[in-house]
């Protein structure tokens, strides 16, 4: 095949190069000043849940792994470095004989999560964690906002089936493939999108387009024999899409003729219509009426036409007579809020103490907004969960070098009510949420497969999550608490940098 | 390298088998009704400018380009097909043997474009033309979403620079990549992103993260440290990040120490420093304040944190003192409209007429909303100029056998006023929008340089468009008109179909 330009969208991918352009001038800083050897851990986790959720599906998880497995430069890759004339030949050795050689611990995927809750830790040299910022926040920014916008509509689709119709809307290749694997996980039956089936198994769905109606005409006449030539080839699987010219005075009557003089005769059944304009409530509730009249009530009604879970609760609370929801653009871009925030922090470094020994210093950031200061140290996340109704309590973030331990009572802080000191009663179950992905550059960590990840997020959800939680409204703020060691280490640090600021 | 699960991120990709289920399904059922010979016309244009704003800027083409010349179905796909069971052995060799040998007609990338213009026409057998319907409106729709944003906000930020920061909040890397590429020829001046430099040659750039700063410390003496420590590595391009403890108490002295202490006494200067938290109108002043107290009014201000045309606005009014707008997720996810919904329509198919010739029969879509009418017929698009002014007056849409002459005056037809015909009067310009880009299959057009694009669309958007469409509140609507007989043709098809529904 042909190459065009530099970039050919058929090419072998290269990600190790997607990232910012301050990631490598920095890591060549650290060799400069001989700093290329410190340990440090990073944090990634997000400040808040997009549209005022309560909740977020952390997902992403196998595309990390992979690209932290296939990380490296190319001799093109150094080749084009060397020509931007910002490197020396020492830095672009180390690059060629990199190998990411640190740790990762990160959170299930399917997992529901909350702000401030590192999903994910680093914990490597500076170069090696600096390198994949950019790469792991795309990944986990893109696929946890799908997820949890898909989870949102699933949530408000009840028992219907949802469809995902959006890879033409898609921001890009990646978003539309990328976006029906979490969108799946999230929690949406089926995809339209070809590829997503390929490579990660989606279940892949299909109707008709416009297209296949005035191919025959632009008549009523038309349209009728547009829906026998369909029937005829997809008797077993017919579904008719009846908005081309006019839903009741055109497409509905053909398609319950179609059904009545080619398939029914055959013994076949229409299996669907679908609606992809005008007042979906209205024409629902005629469609469905006619549908029945014509002895057709097992014939489902689709409809699709810039769909998200407020119209879809709108929808149903008009009484709407809708089976499936086709969901396509505010699905795959999550268009009411686009933007999953998660950051990359620097939370410890290890340090050289005057005795020889090496130990985890915590790393601040203060910054000009309240809502930007980061939880410093080396952590570990619990997630608490009472046994008896199997709902979680709360999360609690601890030092590296604590346990929770529930045999007995545990005392903690709520970093937003400082000022006094609760206690949860023995016989909690506390499960740590993040787990080794990568041991000092060796994957250690079976990804499960995408129907495991997204049975496992629907069983969270379903089983252990407090119903306040999930509602579209001014939802429950899952409670994030910090130890009582965690919680007076940071503040010594925000105290130490005021008085030095004095 | 080892591969994980069926599809890896960094393998060869396969953009052909990106496509809508139902683009595949329908394709089979042209064969079985022996209709896959049929040749037909696919117009893509879109119904509604991103933002409110006055015209969109088409970006994608290049990328178009090479997945029409890449695409194929390999063994692989072939095989992955036959697993489905949804498709017989006579489709399956089809595929293998598919080669797209229509014709593509578009407007030049980087040309300003308005709603129910078709950007981009396909004259193909349906097979073909159906196949590609998904990934041209992903390719489009996404590049020309972003390339429309970022000249939102370059215009909004005149003389100032403004770099694209925004990778990590992409939706997917490809949305990173051709987003930082797309944003270029909207006016964005440079990227953050590396691979859009390596691939696209978007200007890079790159500044400092907090991690540099929270390496060396937690204290305002800790941050000089850092700040020496880059200034000894980077002294000809020292730019210095001061919002990781406190901007006005610990940043900005540091900054300043560093420059008078280190940088100055080498001969070098402090070129700029970054504001990534707080209230950037206020802090802004007051750095620029102190930096010129310091005579170093040659230091400049970067400001970055969720930047967008309405924030840059807002701080040129209260008159922040800014230079370089660093814009990240507002941008490349545009998050105030994150959908550009662009639309691939049958527009005509050709019919043998009784004395045995082929002509093209025009086809409309209807449908339940009026602005989902179509325009029907192979079209032919002509942008009309006052050749005094230079000014654009309007587009035109012909039918594909009528030319416009400007050496007669021309009567049209307003769609939207149609009760009154209009006239313009001989001696305008009159060009034709839609270009030949591939022609039975071969593509008979090169691509123009990135750079090229992006400065062909600053010309036009300076030089050609009316203040009034630029605007950002209520901008004038542009005029797209019809041909007498086109708007005529339409409304005989509409009257139809009302007369047979009666």
């Amino acid at each position: 095949m042909e190459k065009v330009g530099k970039y050919n969208i058929r090419d072998e991918r290269n990600i190790s190069m997607l990232m910012d352009f301050y990631e490598l001038t920095m890591s060549q800083g650290y060799i400069a000043n001989d700093m290329q050897q410190k340990e440090v851990a990073f944090d990634l986790f997000f400040r808040k849940v997009p549209d005022g959720g309560g909740f977020v599906v952390f997902a992403g998880l196998e595309q990390i792994i992979q690209y932290i497995k296939g990380l490296h430069f190319s001799e093109e890759d150094i080749a084009y470095l060397r020509s931007l004339q910002r490197f020396d030949e020492s830095f672009l050795t180390y690059l060629k004989n990199f190998k990411f050689r640190g740790s990762i611990y990160a959170v299930r995927e399917g997992t529901p999560v909350y702000p401030k809750v590192p999903l994910l830790t680093v914990v490597a040299n500076i170069i090696e964690a600096q390198l994949i910022e950019t790469a792991l926040l795309v990944i986990i920014n893109h696929q946890s906002l799908i997820a949890t916008k898909a989870n949102r509509m699933k949530r408000a689709a009840g028992d219907c089936m949802v469809m995902e119709l959006g890879a033409r809307r898609a921001q890009g290749f990646d978003a539309a493939n990328f976006g029906a694997r979490a969108a799946y996980i999230g929690g949406v039956d089926a995809s339209a999108t070809l590829s997503a089936n390929q490579y990660f198994s989606v279940p892949v769905v299909g109707t008709m387009a416009h297209s296949w109606i005035q191919l025959f005409g632009n008549t009523k006449a038309s349209e009728y024999e547009a829906f026998c030539a369909y029937a005829k080839v997809y008797e077993d699987n017919c579904s008719l899409l009846i908005d081309t010219f006019d839903v009741l005075h055109s497409g509905l009557p053909n398609a319950i003729k179609v059904a009545k003089e080619y398939l029914e005769p055959r013994g076949k059944r229409l299996q669907s219509v679908r609606l992809d304009s005008g007042d979906l409530a209205y024409l629902s509730k005629k469609v469905r009426e006619e549908l029945d009249k014509h002895q057709m009530s097992d014939c489902k009604i689709i409809v699709s036409n810039s769909i998200d879970e407020f119209l879809i609760h709108s929808l149903i609370a008009q009484g709407a007579k809708i089976d499936i929801f086709g969901i396509g653009e505010r699905l795959i871009t999550a268009k009411s809020d686009p933007v999953f925030g998660g950051v990359y922090k620097l939370a410890a470094v290890k340090e050289k103490e005057e005795n020889g020994q090496y130990v985890w210093k915590p790393r601040i950031k203060k910054s000009e907004n309240i809502e930007k200061i980061t939880f410093p140290g080396l952590k570990r996340v619990w997630r608490i969960t009472n046994p008896k109704t199997g709902f979680v309590i709360m999360d609690i973030l601890t030092m590296h070098d604590e346990k929770i331990d529930p045999s007995h009572d545990y005392s903690f802080i709520d970093p937003e009510k400082p000022w006094v000191q609760r206690t949860t009663k023995k016989g909690f179950i506390a499960e740590e949420l993040l787990i080794p992905i990568f041991e000092k550059g060796e994957c250690v960590y079976e990804c499960p497969s995408l129907k495991e990840i997204r049975k496992y997020a629907q069983k969270q959800i379903q089983d252990h999550m407090w119903e306040e939680e999930k509602r579209f409204e001014n939802p429950h703020k899952h409670y994030v608490n910090l130890s009582l060691k965690l919680y007076r280490m940071q503040m010594e640090l925000l105290n130490h940098i005021a008085d030095e600021e004095e």
